[in-house]
């Protein structure tokens, strides 16, 4: 067996976020679902960023979320995702290195541009995301290495890479080398509607042992399992994935096992600004406390720390260090 | 005599910011001058860019900031700068038009890039600004539309403007058509190094009258005069410019004219996050209370309102309207 170089490797959209911050109406006006992620073309892309107000550009795709925020915490991270060789293509590589991420991917020199979610911040703080894929939907099996993969002690895939259609190959590619090499798969269930898109794949992967680890929001749990009952449907869950984190917004999360059911109460925070990265923030804080061999609680502190730390602020980034905040706090990475 | 249709109409160098987080130890290890604006070539942008951290892309400049700002009180603006036709021409173009801000200068569809700006913000909210001018440089007196001028009730130009050589040229020309057309000119000195390079010049703008409103920060005034002693600088000041409105950070503000001296104090903060565009916006909010007839004093409040608002978030525009925020705080506009 070849020795851990990486406590996490992410596979992922690689996308950079365009954030504006709107009223209620502008989603009404221009049909969008709140709260969830929709897939655009280009000329929809095109006709969302001119009716948006002013934006800031920041790295973002969920999945590399997650692993620049593994690296805020110390850990040793890599992530694996698609940009083209463009200017945003640039943005994100530069941001995903310069937070102590190992990216390697080969930029794509033709097609579609590096890939644009067009995120909408509301007054409530929620975001409501249209995502042109663009590039990212050239990620293939050949940009697995399996040797990288094999060298990470927890492999990170993300349920929207089952979006792009030759994306969900090199998922099942890298969770199969990942077992292979005797190490862990983790899975997000990304989004309710990313859920409903491809429900019965997704329990396939719990049920059939391909992902040992499963992260989903109370939305995307009552997707999975069709129902507005949550113990139903953490019931399922508990039969079908073998260890699980579900995220309840202010209400904290609940770690669950065939065995076992952990509440861990939210992080307190003063103001609420953009929920963008929640969700991809606590799975970093709670995939750190996995690789220090952490209990079910502490893992999720460390998420419940993360998580606190971006929606205080525009983006879905860390904007400080979650090792020293994560000291500040009396947690110990 | 034409109507007013603009309260505001500001010419300045077209920039997006690039944003990171910082330790001090990073400016001493790359020579830079901490708080100062320095140009720098592409070849040293591709270094400073490649050592920074994670980065955020923002709309910046620091006349559009004030544009921006003016905007986001409700009141009528527009800018004029040069972009290349390129990413980041289009982000600068679709954030300052989706601000209300009237934007009509053409792009350059060749030459250099559209003019970056490495920012890098240390843990004391402080911001180092390394400007790559690329397309910015461009700026022509073609591009100044003397009707345009003539229907704005201020011309507001930023000192920065003297570095691109045909800039200068264009700023001379707004002026003189808008002393024409009998309007007024103000000017920002922008920072102490850039009245370091054109010192003379700037007096003689001051004296001959050719700009009527001169902003200042405490730096920019005691370079302006090589002195390190605020008050009598201030005294000098007040023969040779008309009107100038002099910030001083946590000390609020100082209006003076020959006649008369007027403190305001500043706009109480939670926590400061970072310092960029906190001059810009005090230029928002005073041209913004000139253009309501305001006295000097509601200026001031105006001007404090609006750096208080943007010290205490990444970036140098406002994330929250201006004209909501003046209402919340009794200040009607």
């Amino acid at each position: 067996m070849t020795s851990v170089q990486y406590d996490v490797l992410g596979i992922g959209n690689a996308i950079v976020d365009v954030i504006a911050q709107t009223e209620e109406d502008f989603l009404v006006k221009h049909g969008m679902q709140k709260g969830a992620m929709t897939l655009i073309d280009e000329a929809r892309a095109a006709k969302i960023y001119e009716a948006m107000g002013p934006t800031i550009e920041s790295s973002g795709g969920s999945a590399a979320n997650t692993i620049v925020g593994v690296a805020s915490f110390g850990a040793r991270a890599a992530f694996v995702g698609k940009v083209k060789d463009d200017t945003l293509g640039h943005v994100f590589g530069h941001d995903i290195r310069a937070s102590g991420v190992a990216f390697e991917t080969k930029p794509a020199s033709d097609g579609p541009a590096t890939a644009c979610c067009y995120v909408l911040v509301t007054p409530d703080g929620e975001r409501t995301m249209n995502t042109y894929l663009g590039a990212a939907q050239n990620l293939r099996p050949a940009d697995i290495d399996p040797d990288q993969i094999g060298r990470a002690a927890i492999t990170y895939l993300e349920g929207y890479l089952w979006d792009p259609k030759d994306a969900k190959d090199a998922f099942v590619k890298a969770a199969k080398i990942a077992h292979e090499a005797g190490r862990r798969v983790a899975l997000t269930l990304s989004d309710a509607f990313c859920v409903d898109r491809y429900r019965d794949e997704f329990l396939d992967l719990m049920r059939k042992g391909t992902v040992d680890i499963v992260f989903a929001n109370e939305g995307e749990l009552k997707s999975l399992y069709q129902t507005a009952d949550f113990h139903a449907a953490l019931g399922q869950l508990r039969n079908d994935a073998k260890f699980a984190a579900v995220t309840r917004s202010e209400q904290g999360c609940v770690v669950v096992t065939a065995a076992s059911v952990t509440p861990v109460p939210a992080f307190p925070i003063d103001k609420l600004v953009d929920t963008t990265g929640a969700g991809d923030l606590f799975a970093a804080g709670f995939l750190v406390g996995l690789a220090r061999q952490a209990d079910h609680t502490t893992c999720g502190k460390f998420g419940a720390l993360a998580a606190a730390e971006v929606i205080q602020h525009i983006g879905a980034r860390p904007q400080q260090s979650l090792k020293d905040l994560a000291a500040a706090n009396g947690l110990r990475v």
